[in-house]
This record gives structure tokens, C-alpha cells and sequence, in this order.
């Protein structure tokens, strides 16, 4: 019930500094699936990811001293544009830590939102090394990309949002990467939805969480061999317990998949979206049999996508 | 006044079977050309392509006795697709024309929609030789898919939706083909806008508009060497005096221009549209600086691309 009404809160306090975006639907995939699809489009977001959502909470949610001392975050993908934009709404400095192999298009698109690049070599401890630093020098607050109860409250939006204009969904799909996106979207679901079950999916190149919901405790990826390059982070000791309590089950899809699901996606939805975004309705095509004439809301999470290096 | 009424009855008549498609707007490219944008997003309707509002309302119009003897059109792009659409919509016959060069793709689309195929040469002669032939056969009646004015108004409810939500519009863009779409817009501009002017875009490579208006007679394509393949045709003596009337000039563009803008829309809006659709944004980015800090509806014409074919 406390849930409840924080993401109710949540919501309010985003709402200014975020879209709630446009809900599309295919009559031809709802007849290729056998079900009724609802895709929230968080390709439409403020920079183009679900991401904003969460990033905007969590710097909206500092003490007034904290504003004053910016936040830091380590990313290389949407994370660290929506950080750095969040705290360019709220007037105050974002220190991401990158690393120097990251493309020069996601160093731009962090600058053009006044983000401060720091650069680091590509292992996770140099860029954990680099973050602590800048927390130490400039006093300024960590946020992390998804194992932050802030973060997961804002991303859960993007699915109350979708419950807001169908209550009557009886299935939410959505990507599994870190774990804030489907997190908060359980949240949603639970307090909001009418028996609304989640469901993820998951690259089998990058299956940590399957495995997790599977032996009880956070596995790491053995491989995060996959073209869903946003997915190959791991749970946190935050989003898990939620995760295990409030997803249904977590569905695998091969790499082909994906490529087909996004293929799909942009022919008939007529809009892009990211490989990762892909995944759920991977998932969905994947056991179409088990959803038939269901109700099912999908989770496009974005659709930050380099258009010269295209999967077909 | 006459016509306000018709576009009224039209809007009404035709919605229950079109998509009253989504408006969306960037703040980076409102930054980038220095206005406030309104993407009128015709990508999202039935089948695609804007020509779904005028097929319909064409074949809604028909005569009890006409439907039940069907439609026949000549035409390998969206229009083909259109009418198969509207005539099962209302449960008619729809016979399509089609080059027999026309990509599989495409005549597979139509089959899609119940409709039936007459292939012929491709040659313009083979393609009015073959409707003809149809109509004298079946009895079925022959829609123009732009120099009609049952269509036309068709067309025209996309900018009267548009006005609907942004009725503060200085300015709507639309691409120029046949000219269904720009003569429609002129319509619902001049009924339902507040001194609201339509500019078309047109390919420099496809220029007949541009130069009918500066002639005031329909001039003929010089080239059609265009990769907006669907502003390949030519004005008709129905559709000419409305744009005469009502269209305030043509910007003509590039291959070059057309393919940037084209990129840009996928890039920064997120959406798929076809090279056809950038023409207008291609046509407005051209010529940015007199059109500074005003409120500009663009008309998204369609969404469907070869994936395969990407001119980036």
C-alpha cells in the first residue's frame, strides 16, 4: 500500500519533466499474435528511452545541499543522457563516467545535455573507480542506472501510465537488463492493474536474470554476447526481491529473434526501436500460444539506434 | 462555405474506418529550425499512407448498385493498397492495375487486402487499357487515386485533425505527388485554420506543380528520377485550381535534401516514414529562416519503406 502511494507520487512529481507517451496498436499483429497488443512507446521518450523517467526521480528526490553538488553515474548507453538531461531540468551538474572505447554519437549526445564526460578505461572497476572519485572530489551523488528505488518508481510510470488507459490489461511485457524497468513496472502492475501479470524477456546471451529468478540469488552473465547491447547489465540487491516477488516468469529469445521481432516493429508499428526494446515482443512471439485472445501491454523502451549499423 | 460543410461530412463519414493519428513534436529540431513543429503522423494510419482517408471516403460514396459491382484503380504504391483496404472495409471488390514489374512486396500487400490483381505492361497506356477493360467487364467504377474530389477531401481531413488539436497553425506543409494531399490541405487550411497558408514541398526532379503554378497550366514531368517515388505523378484538372487557389507557393529540394531530412525524422523523431513524406520537412529546412518562431503543421504522408533499401 506504501508502494501505492509513492509511485502515485512519483508520477506526480515526474509528470512536468517527462511525456507520457503515445500507446500504438496493429491490427496485423494483433492477428499474427492471436492476442490484443498495446505497445507503450517509450521510443517517444525525452531522449528517447524509458530511462528519463527514473533518472528525473532520482534527481528530483536530493536534498537541496545534493543538488548543489551535481550527480555522477558511469554509463555508456541511455543512462548517462538521461542523467545528464534530468539534471539539466533541475538546473544542476551530471558527472558521467564513460568509457574512452564508447562511441563518439553517445559522447555527443551526453554533452549536447551539458553532461560532464569523464573518461576511463573499458572495465567495470575503472569506471567504479572513476565515479567514487568524482563523488569524493565534488561531493556529488551517485545514481545508480537501476538499482535505485528512486529510479525504479519513475521507470514504473511508463506502465501505470499504460494501465491508466488500459486497466484491463492481463499481461505487461518488458525487457529485462538491470532490472529498474520491469521492477517498477511489477510495482505498477500490482497496485494498479486489475490481476495484471509481468513478464520479461531476456536475451539467452545475457540471461542473468532468468537463472536468478531460477536459483534464488543474483547470477552473473556468463555471456552478454547480444545485439541487445542494452541488457547486458546484471540485477541488483534492490530491483531483485521485487522482481521475484511481482514478475511471473522470465521468457529467453535467440538473437534471431529479436532481429525479427524488431524488424516487425518498425514495418508495421512504423516506428524505431532500440534491439533491446525488441526483446519483449521477442518474448511475446516467442509462446504466443500461451496468450492467446489476452489482453497484453509491451514495453518499447527505446529507440536511441545508430541507423548505419542496421541488424537486416 | 460549401465545402467546409463537405469536409465536415467527410470527416465524419469516413472515421469509424481511419486512425485519428498521433501529433508529435521535437524539441530539438523546434531548436534546429527555429519554430514550433507539429508532426501530423499519416505513417500511423491504415495501411500506412494517408491515401487510406480518400480511398475510403471515395468508396463510401459509392452508389448501392456501384458497390456491389466494385472499384478499380491502376497504381503500384500506396493507393493500390488503399483501395483494397476501403473496399473490404466496406465489402466490395477492389480490382488494382499493376505494372508487372511492380515489386513482389507490393502486389503482396494488395493480396493482403482482398484485392485482385490485373496485371498489364508498364507503360501508362497498358495501365488505362487494362482499368478500362475492367470497367467495361465488371461494371466496376474507376477511382482516380488524387484528381477526384471525393478523394481529395478524403485527404484533406488529415490537416482538419491537425487544426483540431493546433488550431493555431501558421503554416502546413505537405509533399506534392498528384496533389490529393496538398489540394485537400488547402481545403481544411482555408475552412478550419486561422490564416493558416499551405506550402508544398516537391522534388526539384519531379517539379510539374512548381512549374503549373508559374505557367497556370498543368505542366508535365521533365524527369521523374526521384527517390520519392510516390511524387512521381502528375497534376490533375480537378485537383489544379483548388492549389492554384489555395496553395501559397512550392519549395523544391534535393535528392540530398530530401534523404537528410528523411534521416532526421528517423533519427530524432522516431519514427519509420517514407522518402516521400520527408519532402515537406526536407521543403521547410530549406527555406527555415522565413519561417522563424512561427507554429508549422508537417503532414507525415506514410511510413511504408523497404528496409532493405535504405538510402543511409
Amino acid at each position: 500500500m506504501m508502494y501505492k502511494k509513492i509511485m502515485i507520487e512519483t508520477q506526480k512529481r515526474i509528470k512536468p519533466f517527462i511525456h507520457n507517451t503515445p500507446i500504438l496498436t496493429s491490427t496485423l499483429l494483433n492477428e499474427m499474435v492471436g492476442a490484443n497488443l498495446f505497445f507503450k512507446c517509450e521510443n517517444f521518450q525525452k531522449m528517447g528511452a524509458f530511462k528519463m523517467r527514473g533518472a528525473t526521480n532520482a534527481v528530483m528526490l536530493l536534498s537541496e545541499e545534493q543538488k548543489q553538488k551535481g550527480v555522477v553515474t558511469h554509463s555508456s548507453g541511455n543512462f548517462a543522457q538521461a542523467l545528464a538531461l534530468a539534471a539539466k531540468s533541475q538546473g544542476i551538474d551530471a558527472f558521467i563516467v564513460m568509457p574512452d572505447s564508447a562511441p563518439q554519437v553517445k559522447k555527443e549526445a551526453v554533452k549536447a545535455y551539458n553532461g560532464k564526460i569523464i573518461e576511463c578505461k573499458s572495465t567495470l572497476a575503472a569506471r567504479e573507480k572513476a565515479a567514487k572519485e568524482i563523488q569524493e572530489q565534488k561531493g556529488a551523488t551517485f545514481i545508480h542506472p537501476s538499482n535505485d528505488l528512486h529510479v525504479i518508481f519513475g521507470q514504473g510510470t511508463a506502465a501505470k501510465e499504460l494501465l491508466e488507459t488500459q486497466p484491463d490489461l492481463e499481461y505487461i511485457f518488458a525487457p529485462v537488463g538491470g532490472g529498474g524497468l520491469i521492477a517498477g513496472t511489477a510495482i505498477a502492475a500490482e497496485h494498479f492493474g486489475t490481476n495484471c501479470k509481468v513478464i520479461g524477456g531476456e536475451p539467452f546471451e545475457a540471461d542473468d536474470a532468468f537463472r536468478s529468478l531460477l536459483s534464488g540469488q543474483i547470477e552473473s552473465n556468463v555471456t552478454t554476447n547480444t545485439i541487445a547491447d542494452g541488457l547486458k547489465t546484471t540485477l541488483g540487491d534492490i530491483n531483485f526481491p521485487i522482481i521475484q516477488k511481482g514478475v511471473e516468469k522470465i521468457i529467453r529469445v535467440t538473437e534471431e529473434e529479436i532481429i525479427a521481432a524488431m524488424k516487425l516493429i518498425w514495418e508495421r508499428l512504423k516506428i524505431i526501436c532500440e534491439s533491446s526494446s525488441a526483446v519483449a515482443f521477442a518474448a511475446l512471439i516467442k509462446e504466443k500460444e500461451r496468450y492467446k485472445n489476452t489482453n497484453i501491454g509491451i514495453i518499447i523502451s527505446g529507440g536511441n539506434v545508430n541507423l548505419d549499423t542496421l541488424p537486416f
